[in-house]
Parts: structure tokens; sequence; C-alpha cells
């Protein structure tokens, strides 16, 4: 049995729920072969019957896959399964993600309808697409707020009928990490045929909790995670890929588990879906932030210098991004004296002790020390630069 | 004993760490009167050693500040002491924070002492700061990479030298919930006069799980939470006092424990920030994000229409901010129907038959539906807006 976790990307699917993002026929078809290449085993490309537009673009991509699986998105309804098995007729791997909610909430306010009535939803529908296409995934919506005896009954009829993948959404974000991590234990105790399946994990991130609870899913059984690029999705979006990919990689030894995407292809991948949504991606985000690699203060510069282990558990060249060590007034003379010396002059640390306090009252006035403003220093200072080679 | 977990900011100490933020005096002290009027219990004001502007912003905090204690940060060095002491003298509630690396990467690269120095230091140091204060704060550095055993030594002698908080630094963004959670676990179980201090956790996102690290440290013992607004910080930041407080808010039947914030001034304090950093709140961010409470899908807004916990699991107002329907191409008709009613409109079901194909085929080519692109609509409909009132 592999030991490989696998990305289910849904950026075109739920991260097209984002308010005011609408990808272009030409932007689905970049990202899904950037998706492709950067190793994710399935893309869900669209919602089919939502309209023409999705159905065609859902058509497009399942041609241009090389490698992943293309999935259309469901209701239990026959028009939706059959408008999904039609735009994913041409992929070479299809698939078929159908979904009903299971939570009281869903079904007595939405839905209307009994538990007996979703069961025999499922046993049907699932039936009916089994009888058109091999690999299903399904979805008990809000499956975080369900009974866990319901969902164990409902997962159980979708197995019966013939779905390959189980998801367990955290449709509204509302789970703890302990939580989601003991639906996937009940699911192991409770469900016949478990090791059968591939369990999948799809957080949302409402309390800031998507890529933990997607890691306490991986730790107890779910080999596939759903997700998005730059963390898009309806309100405060669904878990980022890029983020549970390197935790993965930064903490391999705790999930006994391996990632096969190709990490170095983040800062690319992520670049392309920020320029499509025109969604920039947060300065402070975790992984491909702007800032996620860089040390200000001068405590975490001094002891990057001399161990980058310190204060860097990721290198940044394994996302492809690169780090920096900014200087501003937190800064200490040693990354001061580091810096400068990049730039062409051959400063001692006895130097410095003139130089640093100029340097501090400059810093104490500025945001960022940029290379004019250093140059500025070494002026007042009265070093001239010397280029070496 | 209080069950109420509460804050302490270092929104201006450590947020400011972050790349390219440099508060004014000016903006140090709205900050500061917002995070007392917010309700938090402790205000690290800065580093008093850093420099003459980082002594004099503590100085002044310290005069401005009603009710929250006033902290300066120290290293292990005895001007940095006194100048934590001298900058929080005119504080209502003055206290120091006292730090060490603890961890064995810092121990043999950055500080170059053994374990038996690090545990002198931290006797000789804490005892000398509580000659000149009662209220003291210590934090083992990168305490979640610190040997267990060690941990609970170094901790034991702070607190027998006299620190009242022990707050536990995940430094690096390293740890999990799970892991996080039992490092204050082992403490209850090896600390004696466990029960006598306040604990305190210190997360960092690198990783994407700082509010799960921190509320599961409240789950195992933390009564205090160190973070900063919009969680601005060295790296990817912080963690964000207002995501977990609203998580608390949420879940508070699984924790047991409240928080006494003023969650209703969360947007107005968030806002202040975003605007004296100059770094805006990311769109899809927890909670103060702009499309945190937006519903764009279909399903979800016709769920939302007909009960709002089915995809709603915080009332906007509830942190001062307000939800949105935004209408799209995935919008349903119940969801056009209400906007253009809200609009003035007297629209039925059965005209919604004619207007609901006109929306989609003009929403198919358009981000956002705005009141303008609503009106023509129904002008190629042919209604005339009924104005109600």
């Amino acid at each position: 049995m592999t030991n490989q976790v696998t990305f289910y990307d849904t950026t075109m699917r739920d991260g097209e729920q984002t308010i005011g993002v609408n990808f272009s026929i030409d932007e689905k078809i970049a990202i899904a072969r950037a998706l492709d290449e950067y190793g994710v085993a399935a893309i869900e490309a669209g919602f089919p019957a939502a309209s023409d537009k999705d159905f065609q673009e859902v058509q497009k991509i399942a041609e241009v896959v090389e490698h992943a699986q293309v999935v259309g998105l469901a209701r239990m309804i026959r028009s939706d399964i059959d408008a999904v098995i039609a735009a994913t007729r041409s992929a070479r791997h299809p698939m078929a993600h159908v979904f009903i909610a299971t939570s009281p909430i869903h079904r007595e306010f939405k839905l209307k309808m009994s538990k007996d009535d979703i069961i025999k939803k499922i046993t049907e529908d699932i039936t009916y697409t089994k009888s058109k296409i091999n690999d299903i995934v399904f979805s008990p919506e809000d499956a975080t707020r369900t009974e866990p005896d319901f969902l164990v009954r409902s997962v159980q009829a979708a197995i019966d009928a013939g779905a390959t993948i189980i998801n367990i959404p955290d449709t509204v974000g509302y789970a703890t990490p302990d939580e989601y991590g003991a639906i996937f234990e009940n699911l192991k105790n409770n469900i016949i045929g478990f090791d059968d399946i591939i369990w999948s994990t799809h957080a949302h991130n409402d309390l800031g909790m998507a890529t933990a609870n997607t890691l306490a899913g991986i730790s107890h059984g779910a080999m596939q995670v759903q997700s998005t690029v730059n963390g898009i999705g309806e309100r405060a979006g669904n878990v980022d890929m890029i983020e549970v990919a390197a935790a993965m990689r930064v903490r391999h030894e705790k999930f006994d588990k391996d990632t096969d995407v190709i990490l170095e292809k983040s800062k690319e991948l992520s670049t392309l879906v920020a320029t499509a949504t025109d969604i920039p991606v947060a300065v402070n985000k975790p992984i491909m932030g702007g800032n996620a690699f860089a040390h200000e203060s001068g405590i975490h510069q001094d002891g990057f210098l001399k161990n980058r282990a310190t204060y860097e558990i990721l290198r940044p060249e394994m996302v492809g991004a690169s780090s920096s060590l900014p200087l501003g007034k937190l800064s200490g003379s040693h990354a001061v004296m580091t810096k400068l010396n990049h730039m062409g002059y051959n400063v001692t640390r006895d130097d410095m002790k003139q130089i640093f306090p100029i340097f501090k009252s400059m810093a104490e006035n500025t945001n960022m020390m940029t290379e004019a403003d250093m140059k500025a220093t070494m002026v007042q200072a009265g070093k001239k630069m010397v280029v070496t080679q």
C-alpha cells in the first residue's frame, strides 16, 4: 500500500466560489496544466450543471489534462450527474464528485428530508452514477456537524453503492483538529471495508484551523486532501494546498507519510493563481507570503547568520521562494556588516563600532534600509566602497 | 478561580518585527488605547533596550494605558532588565517579560551556553528582576524544540525565582496542536506549583497552525494568549488575537472557558492596525477578511436564506462586521429574487421564470452583479421598479 498523500485540487470549483473570481477559459486551461505538472492526483474542474460556461470549461479541461483525474461536481440530481458524465467523457481519468448534506440543520432547513430519505437518495444516486463511471467521490456535506452514527450510515451506504473515495467536508470551518481526527477514527472503527477506500479531507478556514484540521485528518487515516491554491474559496476559503504540502515536508518525521507534488514549483503556481484571481497573497501568509522567510529582528538575524535552523524550519528554495534579511531598526551589527560586505564594502568588526550607530540613527526614521540608505550610511561614516569580484 | 482566558497583546513588539512596519509614537498611543478598550489584559509595548525610540515609546504607553498591564521585553541582560523597569515605572500595572532560548540548536549555535549555564542565568536574572518588579513573564524561547525534561527544569527555575506568568513560545511555528497541547500537559504533570502560575501561549503561523496551536494550549491549561492584531509579526506572523477570540466564542461549549474582550470592537481594531501598518487584511482572512461572511454559490445563498446557520457559524455583527450575499453567476433564483425585492421591485416566483435566465446570461460575463447590473436585467425583462416604503 502506498504511503503517498495525494492532492485533489478544487481551485476551479470551490476556489471559483470566491467573491469576484470568475476565471476565463484560458486561465482555467493554464491553471489545469500547472496543477497537472505540480503533481496533483485530481482536478475538480467545475460544476457542469451550473451553466453552459461551466460545462464547456470542464469539457475543455478534460481534454488538456494528461495525468490527473478530471472531476465534475454534482448534486444528487440526475441531470447534474448526467452533466458530469458528459463533460468529463473525454478525460483520460474521469471522476464524478457527488454530494448531499447530512447534518441535522441542513436536512431540516435546506433539504427538508428525513434521515431515511437521505440514505435512500445516496444509495439510488451513487448506484446510478456507478452505472456510468467507475471513480466516484462521495461527500456528506457538513459532515462535521452530522451525528456520528448517521455519518457512518451515510458513508457506508455510499461505499456499498460503489463510491471509491469518501470525503469528509468541514463545510462551515467549524471543527477543531482533535474533533476532525476523531471523526476519521470513528469511521475507521465502524466502516466495513474502510481499507479499500481512499479517505479524503475538505477543510474550510473560517476559524483559522483549516491546515491543522487537514493534518489531523492525515494523522487519522486520510490519504487525499481537497484544497485550493492560495486557499481561495467560499468565505475565508478552503485549506491551502501549498501550506499542507510544505507542513508535511517539514514535519515528515511526524506524519510518516510523504507527498509527491513538486514543491519547488509552488511559487510559480501560487503566482499564476494570484494573477488570475487578482487576489494578491498576503505578505504574512504562511509559506507563500512575501515575508514568510524574512527575518527582521536583530536577535533573529544574528541567530540566522550563525545557523539558519535557529529561525528557519524550511529552506525557501524548497518551495521556489527565497529568504531575505531586510535591514531595519531592529537589525544587529553582524547582519549589517554581512550586508555591507555583500554590497562590496570591506568592513571589519572594528569598523562597525563607527558605522553601526550611524546605521541605527538612520534606521530609526525609516521603515527599511535600502541599498541606497546603506550607501548613505557609509558616506556619513566616510567609507568608500571596495568592489570585490 | 476565574475561567476567563485573557489576551496579552504584542502587536507593538513582535508585531512591529514585521518587515516594513515601524509605528510612529502617535500610532502606538492610538493602538494602545484601542487595545485597552478592547479588554486585553496586557500590552507588550516594546523592547526598551533596543533603541531610545523604543524606550520612549514604552514610557509613553505606560502613561496612557488605564487598565491593562504594560510590559517591556528584556533579554537576560541586566541593562535590558533595567531598561524595562525604568520604561514601565509610570504604568499603573507594570510587568517585565524576560526570555532566554532553551532549545539545543539555540543553546549550541546562538548562545553557546550549556544547560547548567542557562538554568543559572534564569535563576540569577529572574531573582534580580523580582527585586525590582513583582509581575514577571518568563519565556523559554524555542520551547517547542526544547527537550521536555529541560523545559520543565527551566520553567521550574523561573517559577522558583519569582516568575508569575510562564509563556511557552513556538518561536519558529513548528508545532502541531497535539504536540503543543502535550507540552502543557507535561508541565502540568511535572511542575511544582503549576496552579499558582498563569500559563500562556505564543504561537507563530509558519505552517498555518497558530490558531489551532493556541486553542490546543487553552484546552490543556493555558489561560493567557500572546497574540497580535491581524496576525502581524516576524515571518508569517504571530497568532491573530481576533481569530482566537472569535473561535472561543463560536466553540465556547467545547472550551468551557470564556474571554471577556469586547469582540464587537474587532473590526475597528483590525482596521486601525491595518491602516497604521499599511498591510491590508487579506480578503480570505478568517473573521476579519472582506469575504469572511460572504456567500457566493447558489447552494450556499439558498441555504443561508432558509436558515443562516446552514452556512454561518458566527454572526458578523458579533465582530463588528456585516455579511453579504453578493450576486454572481453561481447565485440561485431565490437569492436573486430576495435582492430584487430588497431593491424595491415586487417580484414573484413566477416572474423569476422570465427574469432569472436574463440574470444568468449577464452574470456569465461579469464577476459580480452590481445594483446597476440588476437594474439592467430588469429593463431587459421589462419590469418597472416598484418603490415600497
